[in-house]
């Protein structure tokens, strides 16, 4: 890498889990090493957080990220914090508070201001509730959608990353989920799953895996499945038309516009095959369908990217998990959790390489 | 076991995979030694099946199972046979037939006229195609709702089941998926999530648990959890309100009922913690959200097991496969796939002993 990419890591909703991963990751891994690191939220926050997991850790605030030559990004133990948000957290408890809403929304905000003014070059994003996110007055369905007005961007999608495995199971770039559909009730599905859409995602789960294998400096054929949304892939129209009348049709003009995809394929044979390595992005049509795999998979080493955005934006792939926060059960478990956002800051750091 | 029971293996449609698993579960392991075995379907195919797959196997017909002292049950290297079905199978190709839903349609409906009449303590299905089964005029959407029928039964389930792994993985009892819906579109799943389907699904689940505790002779308390419909479980309300109307309130009820159930949970998460040991049965919504979890844990030694029968049945979880059937391919991954019968009957003949 001949040029550190900076990192802008939006602490999220300080009632959650995020303070303690962006702690855990800095002080338990070499990532500050090739990255240019700062953080996004209260530096208040930050400080319990390192207090609660017994990090010596300073807390250097800057005023901007204007005069690169000047800002001490963060070490192994010390973190450049942007302050962002409220700053007194005298009433921090790990539970859904409008508060904790306002600051994931406040840290969001800036770090993709910052990252389309190319002020910084990708962001990592902690968990926020989306109820405290109502709460505090901002109607957004989770993050994706959020960062997609932010940045004015219609075509975009969530996609859930596993990187290639030590063991050998996944394939050479890991294993992708896009999801046509994302954050609304089950019933909400069927009128958003479009040709169009459908074509959409498969287009951006390309582009990824393309930018992906060229990251490995290997050329590589991407092999994309896109499930079916009915059981038995619809049984031959018996369970549900979609799979002739809209599935097949996508994939076959993507087909012909050159994309390696195939589909639809019965969606739990398909995860089954594809967590064995025979392809590197499924296009799953709702939440569910690629949540359950991915997390059963692996649920805390999975990292969110939400694709079709300018800017490079990755995340840890769960919540705020207000039920082990800020609590003594976590300190027993946290080896598990703040790798998930080593991963994140690495992904960030290969995306934002080379061209978009 | 002081009682061997008698488990009567149908052989499903002779077109898939089904002739094949019978044999190598029976040549490859000493099932026949805890159980008294026979196969319902066409000697013809059990002959074609076994030379296909290498294994000297006596095929020894029979004409009834009336007469238990005198029948030459099955062993190691000879296969016990009650004719069912059409027997000229010269046309055998692993596809799809009208002739092969027939075939699977009249051994079905032998195998439970024989559990039924308690000639055979439980049955064990080999796949059918559920549009080979169509094309024979037997509309019927699976197995499990033509069992159902003929056994005259409403308050029925699908369970996909995964005995205790070695490695400690699951509970100590294993994990157990019953799904409220099962085979429909996914557009009809909603009319049929109601509190009485809702809770009739917990019952069956505490009923079998309670039988497979039973089986292992230590008391032993059973935990269940039940699925959300939406992602996020709904999001208290913003992502559909089906866990706020219908879940929740069956899995108060069903509490009060003295279940041991807890719910609604967001099933990306369920899935993660069920398979780490915390639930032995997981009450899931629709098809898709137990199967993805299950074939992800365990394509091929899943078991299904059909809840609130007046007789005990079992099958493999997966399909006719098709696209590895009567192959050379099919000869290489052959070890992954018969273990799935073996375990099949075993959990027959365990689900067989005492009171139903």
């Amino acid at each position: 890498m001949t040029h550190k990419p900076i990192i802008a890591v939006t602490l999220g909703d300080p009632t959650g889990v995020g303070p303690e991963i962006t702690i855990e990751s800095i002080a338990c891994s070499d990532i500050t090493e090739s990255v240019r690191l700062i953080v996004l939220g209260s530096p208040e926050v930050l400080r319990r957080a390192a207090k609660f997991v017994n990090r010596e850790m300073a807390i250097n605030c800057i005023d901007s990220v204007d005069d690169v030559a000047s800002i001490p990004f963060s070490t192994k133990n010390s973190i450049c914090c942007l302050p962002t948000g409220p700053d007194n957290w005298d009433d921090l408890q790990p539970t859904v508070m409008a508060k904790g809403g306002e600051a994931a929304y406040q840290c969001l905000v800036r770090g993709t201001e910052l990252a389309l003014a190319k002020r910084v070059d990708a962001i990592v994003t902690c968990p926020l509730h989306k109820v405290a996110l109502h709460l505090a007055g901002h109607d957004w369905p989770g993050h994706t959608e959020l960062l997609a007005e932010l940045c004015g961007v219609h075509d975009h999608a969530m996609m859930l990353y596993l990187p290639p495995q030590p063991n050998g199971r996944l394939g050479p770039l890991g294993l992708g989920v896009v999801h046509v559909t994302l954050h609304m009730a089950l019933r909400d599905v069927f009128e958003h799953i479009t040709v169009e859409n459908i074509q959409e995602k498969i287009g951006l789960a390309h582009h990824v895996f393309d930018r992906i294998g060229k990251a490995t400096g290997n050329p590589y054929n991407v092999r994309i499945a896109v499930a079916a949304l009915n059981p038995h892939c619809g049984e031959q129209g018996r369970f549900g038309r979609e799979e002739i009348e809209i599935i097949q049709p996508a994939v076959e003009l993507a087909k012909q516009n050159g994309m390696p995809v195939v589909g639809p394929l019965a969606v739990d044979s398909l995860m089954h095959k594809a967590a064995a390595g025979e392809y590197d992005a499924v296009v799953a049509m709702y939440h569910d369908q690629g949540h359950i795999a991915l997390k059963l998979l692996d649920m805390f080493d999975a990292v969110n990217i939400t694709l079709g955005l300018p800017i490079v934006r990755t995340s840890v792939a769960h919540g705020t998990a207000h039920d082990i926060a800020w609590s003594k059960q976590r300190a027993s478990t946290s080896s598990i959790q703040y790798t998930g956002m080593i991963r994140a800051i690495q992904i960030a750091a290969s995306l934002s390489q080379g061209p978009r």
